[in-house]
């Protein structure tokens, strides 16, 4: 029996992907050079099929590097001269600001209690802050940032940049690029891909920012700095050799995804997010862990679970369902639950009546 | 038909990896989470394997980031405050020695017409160096830098680091790593990979280097500064989301050489290497470009064609067999011959019987 993988990311694999890697294999992609016309193919169908499955402006570029953690490195190198804001509700967020400082910026954060949301009214943007960093989807909480709310900084703020890590609920969120900077995720997630890309869709002034650093003769970082980002992509190359196969993959998974459309995708996730926090609404002693109803993400569910938590893992083990553990200090206390596309409805509702039928 | 790849990589894939991927998938290693002891067992079992299958000293550290290019940043931030010495001869020296500039240091350098060696004996390192950077093997030119010759470096400056890319070479070359501090290469080369990984091989005294750098207030680099990638790699796991199927995949073809042996495979390498070079250095009108055989690189082998180059290009490739151009200013009257593991003694003769029989 197969395993189902309800875990957060890496996650089930897209049930396409099999035939992709065996189609790949076959027209031996894995040998492409990276300066021939077939790679400069699967980079631009790569780039144009996110963009108009996620409605990216085209005068936004797209860039393609190894991880998540690799963005927000390459954000604060070429977006901040001293000073970022971050918003800091979970691992993820803290994570970018411990990078920027260990760049040796001097950033500065809001932060609330893990499972809560923002107050945004009441947050005061210092006049130094360059860059705001948002955390939409906190998968180490379940905690979803509203993407107006996330926006309406770009209204007040205009001048200052807006990074926003959407790592596992990309393409879920309806951003209106047009009020953002920079927007990230990694495919191990929604996409349900084998790990190994981070991708970055990243504004015109950010690039300007960082020719702006690079002259003032900042290190903006190498290879991977935003100028060079953008020679080689737009010329459909990388610089440096990428990962073809894992290229071509994502290409292929993001058409099957164009088919199905951004609207049908995201209605399919609500309906299964429904169910799962109801669930745990309702359970008598289990519960869901974000309580306020604005901030629960449709795509990482994380319930409070306490005492049973590892007993209650290895009953779905047994059944063939493999769950998250809650992050950090929740780590055995909680579980966190994918809600991705490849976990159709029926594996959903298979899990809800499996956790139902638990004693 | 299937295309033989004899370009230098991307090159042909290793005949094992279509079966490791399937089994792969079957086990569902891309849903694998990187922080769990199945993963643990393929990043300890990939280092292992390479430690063993190339004789690692079990003090120094084994990093795995995502291409040759990002090591050469990661060299430049962590072992040089402000000093490097480049020995160029090629364009991937060349891009080290520019990562150097980019990363705001004053890298100097002894350089070299393509195609040829160095007069070793003859070049005098400032005393200001703090790290020497080698390309044992340039890819863009075929010219091979003997292991020795770049030890005897060490021996002369034991307080200097050195650094090593044999990103085109490794493991052929027999290396006394106790007499270098970081040797790095990326597995779509000899070891016939999809692209996606790039290894280094790092010495306790490197990463000293850059822990006395961090303290002394200077930029490392964030989630892959060296003390950062040792503390994740001593407990067999890394910071980021790392591409866990490609390494599942490394380590089966690091066993699948491992039961090979080193001493073998270098052997079939330079059965192969000879009869290439014979072949060219006898042929009336090609001729191999590095002329003096100290330099001759075994497994890339520069051979100058003149105007026939494209034309000869196309028969090969209506024959099924594509060889790379070659690079930069001789993209148009080169040819480039990977001898990997991949391209059996058998492959290469026929590839000679075609070259042979071209009019």
């Amino acid at each position: 029996m197969k395993t189902v993988y309800f875990t957060v990311g890496p996650s089930q694999i897209y049930p396409t992907i099999n035939s992709h890697i065996k189609n790949a294999m076959k027209k031996q992609i894995g040998s492409l050079s990276h300066r021939g016309k077939d790679f400069e193919e699967i980079f631009s169908g790569m780039t144009n099929s996110l963009k108009t499955l996620w409605n990216i402006p085209p005068e936004y570029s797209v860039f393609f590097v190894t991880s998540a953690t690799e963005v927000m490195e390459r954000i604060i190198e070429n977006t901040v001269k001293k000073e970022s804001f971050h918003f800091v509700n979970g691992s993820f967020a803290k994570r970018f600001f411990d990078i920027a400082e260990e760049l040796g910026k001097q950033p500065k954060k809001v932060e609330v209690e893990l499972g809560k949301g923002f107050d945004f009214a009441k947050i005061k943007i210092p006049k130094s802050t360059e860059l705001l960093c948002f955390t939409q989807n906190e998968t180490s909480t379940g905690v979803m940032l509203p993407a107006e709310e996330i926006e309406s900084f770009k209204k007040l703020y205009p001048e200052k940049l807006i990074a926003i890590d959407t790592v596992s609920s990309a393409p879920y969120p309806d951003i209106d690029f047009t009020l953002t900077d920079i927007v990230f995720f990694s495919v191990q997630k929604v996409f349900g891909m084998p790990a190994g890309l981070g991708v970055m869709i990243v504004s015109p002034k950010s690039i300007e920012k960082s020719m702006f650093l690079q002259k003032k003769g900042m290190n903006i970082g190498s290879f991977h700095n935003f100028p060079t980002l953008k020679k080689w992509a737009d010329k459909n190359q990388t610089i440096e050799t990428p990962p073809v196969l894992e290229m071509y993959i994502f290409w292929k998974v993001l058409q099957d995804l164009e088919k199905i459309g951004i609207e049908n995708l995201r209605k399919q996730i609500d309906v299964k997010a429904d169910l799962l926090y109801d669930f745990f609404d309702n359970h008598p002693v289990w519960s869901t862990f974000v309580t306020d109803k604005t901030f629960r993400s449709p795509t990482v569910i994380v319930a409070n679970i306490g005492a049973q938590q590892k007993k209650l893992k290895e009953y779905l083990q047994t059944n063939g369902m493999i769950v998250g553990s809650g992050y950090g200090q929740n780590k055995d206390t909680q579980i966190r639950i994918a809600n991705f596309p490849a976990l159709t409805l029926e594996t959903i509702e298979k899990l809800l009546e499996l956790l139902h039928n638990y004693k």
